[in-house]
């Protein structure tokens, strides 16, 4: 939400870190010989997306038109000094924190899904699609695309789609058609429901739901995560903070973020790091889904289904799968390429945090500050809270990405009898 | 949230109209002659805020503390132009929002709750209790005690307890014990579970409770609404949107907000009013509760059970019982007393809106502006919609109140299908 004094504080252009890695990135290689999934992206994605993703450029401008809704969309977000809960830690230095909740759909995910509609629209594509699980980034497509003046659909997954009704709701409420997939709009839903008619769905069975109706009715895919451009498109959090800090008269010294496939953290902590600010940079992840930590660093299948490339990164393994853990949006088996470089060369420290802490994190960070954060983010304050309890007569500053608020996932709190 | 560049546009001090009112507010009169509801209020609510109730100050000064704790939950909220929706109902004047769903807490309740909460705590006292009806004003009491380091309790209306869950986990979290009421920890609710098991609950009956437990306990009670001190707290919304307004460089020449007893409407309007401001003010009640358009200008009950004393305001009758509609904060049989005298006097305009309106309205609101107003505000909405279409060649700068968000209520859209 824009006020006038504030306007100012969102970028004119993107960061792409991309030339600024401490080694080049491995190119995505295709993942069959029957077709090129690198070739498909040409028909699938935003042609300027598409130029991002490849691009060496260091900064990319802005469109006017991104600018003006990531104005109406709630940023600047707000970046404030979490005072109550350095008092609560008795931390001796000062943490704060970047709030990417405060977005209209709560979260991070809006910042690219504005900017991939907005470059559909552009070449006069009518309509996107993409898939959802946990229901975030369908949400910010389909505000992202009635923002832009296009429809939207969704795919998602079944099991959600009957356990978040709310999720749904607000696509819905937002102009965009969901449909529970496994679905009989395309071949390949029909095919698996043919098989098996009660299927619950899968991200990777969404995906292929999605990029087919993308290609047979010729309009554009969205991506939520791992690729180049998207995490180019997120830097928006890091150099909006960069600039508010700067505003306060202060610097960062450590950087805390939680990765599911990378987009918040890179986004948030890219701009420092690229720049060659000397900050700590901690990635925080799900104990249950410990990609970087525990993952390999090899060549692997964006997504389950092989519909996109493969790409090098820590994996866990496409087939990985997760237990059904709390925080939806960490379950992914891999970490952005470039991330995986940061985290390989001792840039970036991963750190596991598992659900008992994250349920506390969140509590310490409601009855403080006030704030019900998303459990995703829960890892984030997880980590935070362990960094200011080790180091309690340090003087740093610590910033903290809390990529979206929790009020739709208050559920998790069921297992601690609140 | 705060940054450094915003944090001055909280305001220094609270603006009670009591003085600048065209005629004297009558006095409150005891609703028996058994004890005196008058006397009670001094041992139920806070010295200061029972003071501030009663005095002819035009200006209070807003405690250090006080000011430190709005910065954390979230103000100054936003104000922004909403030109999305100007350019879809095709107004040329300008429209701005003033986003009280901004807060930690989701509505403009926190705003006084922190305040009488402190002064609870001031005295000494360490824990505070109030009743809830859909659960905003609870949970803006559990964080308003935790943010003042005291204890809360809330006793929820039973068939909301059981309806919302969500909320009565927001409460939990932030701290508070939450009782469903009837309940068995006071007298009151034992007697009515006595006589039936299986009762649902009412806002009388809550109140109740909550009073009785404050006296047994020794504990201070938390008002919601209607009280003069109440309105004055929450004259923040429209002392910062004077300032927002002037940084901007405009002004305001229509203001339009919901009302349920009365706060968010003359929190936000008052501080233009009472200065003598050219301003045209539009109350928007819920067709179901037209207190000001069809109610009669008397004394009455402010509660059900007569626990607090009697005011003079436009109601429809303390028993009356409304249709269990689609937004809970408008279903109060009355208006505060100086909402009620600047109606009888024609400065502010009533105006009803049906239930088909408002979920147009919140749809509209929602595939523009990209915010998910709660059904409350959604009435404001409405009638800022209904007054654009009448007025469209019109060149006037109307302000709306959109009091909290939606998150949590997104069930009215079930009977429109989404």
């Amino acid at each position: 939400m824009i006020t006038s004094q504030t306007q100012d504080i969102i970028p004119e252009k993107w960061y792409n870190i991309v030339p600024d890695l401490p080694e080049p990135l491995a190119p995505p290689i295709d993942n069959s010989s029957d077709r090129s999934s690198i070739e498909l992206l040409n028909s699938l994605l935003p042609r300027e997306v598409l130029r991002q993703e490849f691009t060496f450029n260091r900064y990319e401008r802005i469109p006017d038109e991104v600018r003006e809704i990531y104005a109406q969309i709630g940023r600047p977000t707000p970046l404030f000094r979490a005072r109550r809960l350095e008092d609560f830690l008795g931390y001796r230095g000062k943490i704060f924190v970047k709030f990417e909740g405060a977005t209209a759909t709560g979260s991070h995910k809006i910042n690219t899904a504005v900017a991939q509609a907005y470059y559909a629209g552009k070449e006069g594509i009518e309509e996107v699609v993409t898939e959802t699980g946990a229901g975030q980034w369908g949400t910010a497509t389909a505000l992202a695309a009635t923002m832009n003046g296009i429809r939207s659909t969704v795919f998602m997954v079944k099991v959600s789609y009957e356990q978040k009704p709310l999720r749904k709701k607000i696509m819905s409420l937002y102009g965009a058609r969901v449909y529970a997939s496994p679905s009989t709009e395309t071949p390949f839903g029909r095919s698996v429901l043919e098989k098996e008619p009660g299927h619950p769905g899968s991200l990777g069975i969404a995906i292929s739901e999605a990029t087919e109706y993308a290609l047979e009715h010729g309009i554009r895919y969205l991506v939520g995560s791992v690729m180049n451009a998207v995490l180019t498109h997120q830097s928006v959090i890091g150099l909006e903070t960069q600039k508010q800090l700067e505003l306060m008269g202060e610097e960062a010294n450590v950087l805390i973020g939680c990765v599911g496939g990378g987009s918040n953290f890179g986004g948030f902590t890219y701009p420092f790091i690229g720049q060659g600010k000397e900050v700590e940079a901690i990635a925080s992840t799900a104990e249950e889904v410990p990609k970087l930590s525990r993952g390999e660093f090899r060549y692997d299948r964006m997504d389950t289904a092989g519909v996109l490339p493969s790409v090098k990164m820590y994996s866990l393994g496409a087939d990985f799968v997760p237990k059904k853990i709390y925080a939806g949006g960490l379950r992914y088996h891999g970490a952005s390429p470039s991330l995986s470089v940061l985290v390989k060369n001792g840039i970036v420290r991963p750190e596991e945090v598992g659900e008992a802490e994250v349920i506390e994190a969140l509590q310490v960070f409601a009855r403080t500050q006030g704030i019900v954060a998303a459990p995703e983010s829960g890892h984030a304050i997880a980590s935070l809270i362990r960094y200011c309890r080790a180091h309690r007569e340090e003087r740093k500053n610590i910033v903290v990405n809390v990529s979206g608020h929790g009020l739709l996932d208050l559920s998790i709190f069921d297992r601690v009898g609140i």
